[in-house]
């Protein structure tokens, strides 16, 4: 069972002002560019939150979207959000999580992953609900950025900004304060990832480890930091 | 060009005596589990050093084998280890490889790749020079081992051993010194030695972050360090 974080008030207030809720995320240009066209396909999205991709994808001409969320609070900001017969939206644990086989075009998954524990589980599930040749499109906070003791930059005796890794092969919880205390996402290493999808019966077509662009690194000056290591790690796979 | 420290006295004389070379590589055990029994296979070593994996496919029923150095004193010594019609070497810069097509059944490299400089070239003539369905099984320096401006270990204010990580998306050569001054490796993300392999045709297998095991640290206690960041990447793909 994961944690339902984003059900707490404290978590909720915070998440919904943060940079990314209402301006969008820097890697979902990346992110965008490993997704299929969605005109005319059915398609899950796993870890909703308040809809934004499943409002997105619908625009651009997708026949279906399940939206799924273990969050009340995120659910019903997204059913706020405008009524669609062709999206429905359910409350669901990714750890606990079924789907009819062969039901779906493409599974999507934004920043959801790493609070699931049992990810071989979900991706074999994930996996068997595609369409054989259709596509799962995710990201998840990149292993380098979870695993850390102390996931925060330190300065170097030169003067460089460091991310002081440790802990990167111990694979298991790792507890932050983000928003709220007590924060429990799930370290796999990028290895363990990787495998974990091929051994569920995916074809891996394209891995990218989030880095800002120049012009998006001009317009916020504070993401230049973000070469130094990867936050964000972004995968296409093909059943 | 690859550069060619393999050859300089002072390299030659210190890697020599590298407890990896007496008494093999604490990853062996991981790479040999992904590779394809060697027996009747031909078979192409990149960056075959004294030979050893030559001898071992031998050793293992291989027909044939291919060992590919740019060390005249390392082609040296694995000649001198023995003669065996069936293995060949042949002096070789990888960065300037050709190979015949369809030719062989098993590409094979041990930690020589991060001297490659343009790796989407070589992945290519990998590719082309494999039976369809045969494997490309290779070991290479972490990225997360080679990124940083400073990649030694560093202490943080709790006591922990850090690895400094920076750079991590800053492509291109990193200087260091081993054995002698100035060795240039070439730093690519994971993402991105996955996906040249993925945009040459390959399909990925297996990816692997070496990790010592409980039985190698207690033999070494030297290696207890490397559970906080990998020191090697393992990847096995098949055309």
């Amino acid at each position: 069972m994961a944690q339902n974080i984003y059900d707490k008030a404290d978590f909720f207030e915070g998440y919904s002002r943060l940079h990314r809720s209402v301006e969008g995320a820097p890697e979902w240009p990346v992110l965008r560019a490993m997704l299929p066209k969605v005109v005319g396909l059915s398609i899950v999205d796993l870890g909703c939150g308040f809809g934004w991709f499943c409002r997105w994808a619908r625009a651009h001409g997708a026949k279906q979207v399940l939206g799924l969320d273990l969050s009340e609070r995120m659910l019903a900001r997204a059913r706020a959000a405008g009524s669609d017969e062709a999206i429905a939206y359910e409350r669901v644990d990714l750890d606990e999580l079924s789907l009819p086989k062969a039901r779906f075009d493409l599974a999507y998954s934004s920043l959801a992953l790493h609070y699931v524990s049992d990810a071989a589980r979900l991706f074999a599930t994930v996996y068997q609900a595609l369409v054989p040749g259709r596509f799962f499109v995710f990201s998840t906070e990149h292993p380098i950025f979870m695993a850390p003791s102390n996931p925060g930059w330190s300065v170097d005796a030169a003067g460089r900004n460091v991310w002081p890794l440790d802990r990167y092969l111990v694979e298991g919880p790792r507890t932050t304060d983000w928003f709220t205390k007590g924060v429990v996402k799930h370290h796999r290493t990028l290895g363990t990832t990787l495998n974990n999808l091929i051994q569920a019966g995916f074809t891996i077509g394209r891995v990218e480890e989030f880095c800002p662009t120049e012009a998006q690194i001009a317009a916020r000056p504070e993401l230049a930091k973000e070469v130094e290591r990867p936050m964000f790690l972004l995968v296409q796979a093909r059943r």
